[in-house]
């Protein structure tokens, strides 16, 4: 039995918006080349040596990005665990959840490693050669934390005080001069939030010091909805029980009291991208110290990262600025203040604005849609079926679609006809008739819809049948 | 006979991209509340004391967006003369086109009152004031120039030196060093770039000064094409003719060189809004000196200057900045370097970037479209046409077109075919089929029109007929 990495994928990371979005979080961002961040997060573990299952924990509605994203980095030999959860109570219980599973399925032996999936790790020897010696430890009863070695007295992380491997003690975000003693004195790692140890351990831990998150996340657990295909298990956790766990970080609720602590400092390039400013730190520069990705264009400006992947982005004079342009919503920060964006995406919050929860693009299960335009009586989308993928047979009260197809062949149902469309070929769906877009073919199919209605929300649906089960 | 004012519309204001662009540029900008610069400008002339005529020198491409900007401001008992050249070839052609058209039409005793189509006045009243004044002395053979009475020691105009009301001399744009004399002295004036004159004394100075100019463009107009409609002149330059002009300012032409000059100081609140920065200064700002236009929203900033009509912008910790958003392009400049967007357009007209030619709205005669999306082998436009507004009837080599008609009702004429489609109705116009849109409602009509082909350009187009005169 191998070691047991747990990806752990919540919160949105609103510090990277307009990028991130509540339905579009962090760790499905496309930042570097290695694809997302939840991706490399997958792929690292998989690559661990004798890793046999990964167990993910995550949000239910999350879990189709998460499948394409392991897809893109295909991992082999590797079965998976999905425990979904139907809405988010803080990293005790999802670590509750995965321990308490892999309890049941692999035994108290079992070590696992908790992995948020939202970090960056560039040097994947230096940490699978810190994975080894934390396992060593946690097969000794010793709940295993990675310490990152600071290089800046950064306010942003938690710290773990050590004294060669044993922990001495748990810090929070401390101020600048606080964490300015913290780097010279050289007996302070920053806290990476990964963890390991084995699952008896971490059991009697939680016991010991937040019993209550236990057993309220274990009932949760006993009523979870189970499903197996082939190697892979989907535990949809319940979500009336969930309800009823007390939301608690597992630095609060267990490694603050626990005393079989254990530290593993790890140089392995090590980043959290807690802000647009960590990411401009990470992305090579110009002569200038510029970072200009996309369609940026640059006129006497230095120290600046643009993300301009979509529109044009034109800067002139500017200094110490991140730009980023998005098709619905763009960021101009300063570099020394990007953390405050958090500020700005709850001024969003507070305004419903549609922008900080998602994007023009929205990924479904069968593919994804995009809002082309909005206007009085009408909205265009374009609509692109992955290869296999078949919409719900569906019907709407208030609206008619004209669907144009662009690219590939639709299957389209359409009241009592089945037809087959290639590109430059349409169809009408009139109000309230019953149809459904597939696309059978090896390529990705696209169709513009064009819909006209006195009611153009999501929430116009009637699903009659759904191979993802949300009929 | 009352003063004719002459409205010279030309340039492309590029230091206000990305709203200006070559084929869109200053004076059709949309800036403040009352409109356009030139619809202004219109009404400002049309407003004066007996005027009964206007001369508009453009260029032919710009008339229809002219016509519309005029119609937006609605002057009564005006009539319209345009002359409309083939390509600029500055102000001195353009001032001698207007010269020798109000000559011919009104004789020399004529007065013209020459106005930029692109600067902004605030206070009509002294405007109007110190034309009074101006006209006065044109009656008495005079050059008459206005000079702003500077406000700080702006390096971006011309100075009129004056003693009292004649002028001592023209002086380019200074250093800092010596604006700051000029505007120490009292005796400089900005130069503003209106003039007036009677006919007879420009076509003499004219002759005196540039008689190959005067020349060739009395050449160009007496091979023009006209056309009389009720009280409106199009007067179309000959092209073959025009090109022989030598392209030079009136500055240069005539004024450094005319000794019958005389200044006319006007404190009327002129700007020539000649950048981002300029604009800026004129804009209302909030308690932190913000001016937010839009979806702006802002996060620890301060004196920035945001233009966020189409999309949402947030900034966050950042000073001094002008940022404009349009649906295809941003701008973010440093506030006292905004000139250099000069800089910036120049690298996008190198790099032959769509962006500094047109918007993804795009205007004409008809109506405008707009591009919302293009992909491998199809295109989404929205098509709008203002009631009356009739297409011309024509087919495409290349590509097909699907319309779904969304606002209004469209006559549509399609191969042997003329349909009525309302909104939530389409038609399929095939490849090479004649085909025809029209607008005979008494609102705008709006239809999403999808193209399928392998060639999608503007240029794929055949004219069979056009009430516009573009077959």
């Amino acid at each position: 039995m191998g070691i047991i990495p747990v990806i752990i994928s919540g919160g949105v990371g609103s510090r990277l918006w307009p990028l991130s979005r509540k339905k579009y979080p962090k760790p499905f961002l496309p930042l570097g080349e290695s694809g997302t961040l939840i991706g490399a997060t997958y792929a690292r573990a998989a690559g661990l040596d004798g890793v046999k299952t990964i167990i993910t924990v995550t949000n239910r509605d999350l879990l189709h990005l998460t499948d394409d994203a392991y897809a893109a980095v295909a991992a082999s030999g590797v079965s998976n665990a999905f425990i979904l959860e139907p809405f988010g109570r803080d990293t005790a219980a999802a670590i509750a959840l995965a321990t308490l599973h892999a309890g049941q399925a692999h035994g108290p032996d079992a070590v696992l490693l908790i992995l948020p999936a939202d970090h960056m790790i560039t040097d994947t020897a230096a940490f699978a050669h810190g994975v080894e010696r934390a396992e060593e430890l946690a097969d000794q009863g010793r709940i295993v934390t990675f310490g990152i070695p600071p290089d800046r007295p950064e306010t942003g992380f938690g710290y773990i005080e050590t004294d060669g491997g044993d922990v001495l003690g748990f810090v929070e975000k401390p101020d600048a001069d606080t964490a300015a003693d913290y780097v010279a004195s050289g007996r302070f790692l920053w806290n990476s939030g990964m963890f390991c140890f084995s699952a008896g351990t971490m059991l009697n831990a939680l016991e010991a010091h937040c019993a209550d998150i236990l057993s309220a996340t274990r009932a949760a657990l006993e009523a979870a909805q189970v499903s197996t295909s082939g190697d892979r298990l989907d535990i949809g956790v319940d979500a009336e029980t969930f309800a009823t766990v007390r939301a608690h970080s597992i630095d609060y609720a267990v490694m603050e009291k626990a005393e079989n602590l254990a530290c593993v400092p790890v140089s392995c390039g090590w980043s959290d991208i807690g802000s647009w400013g960590a990411m401009a730190e990470l992305a090579p520069g110009d002569g200038k110290d510029n970072h200009a990705g996309g369609q940026a264009i640059l006129q006497g400006s230095r120290n600046c990262y643009v993300d301009a992947r979509d529109n044009l982005v034109g800067l002139v004079g500017v200094d110490d600025l991140v730009v980023v342009a998005t098709p619905d919503a763009t960021l101009v920060a300063r570099k020394d203040h990007a953390h405050a964006v958090k500020d700005l995406f709850a001024q969003l919050e507070e305004q419903d604005r549609p922008e900080a929860v998602e994007h023009r693009t929205v990924r479904r299960p069968w593919g994804s849609y995009t809002v082309l335009e909005e206007g009085a009586g009408y909205k265009v989308k374009r609509i692109e079926v992955k290869p296999g993928g078949r919409l719900s047979l569906q019907s709407h009260k208030h609206r008619s679609e004209h669907w144009t197809v662009v690219r590939g062949v639709a299957i389209v149902v359409n009241g009592d006809e089945t037809l087959t469309l290639a590109a430059n070929q349409s169809t009408y769906i009139p109000c309230g008739a019953k149809h459904r877009l597939e696309n059978r073919g090896e390529e990705t199919m696209a169709l513009i819809e064009v819909q006209c209605g006195d009611y153009l929300g999501e929430d116009d649906i009637v699903r009659y049948d759904d191979i993802y089960g949300r009929s």
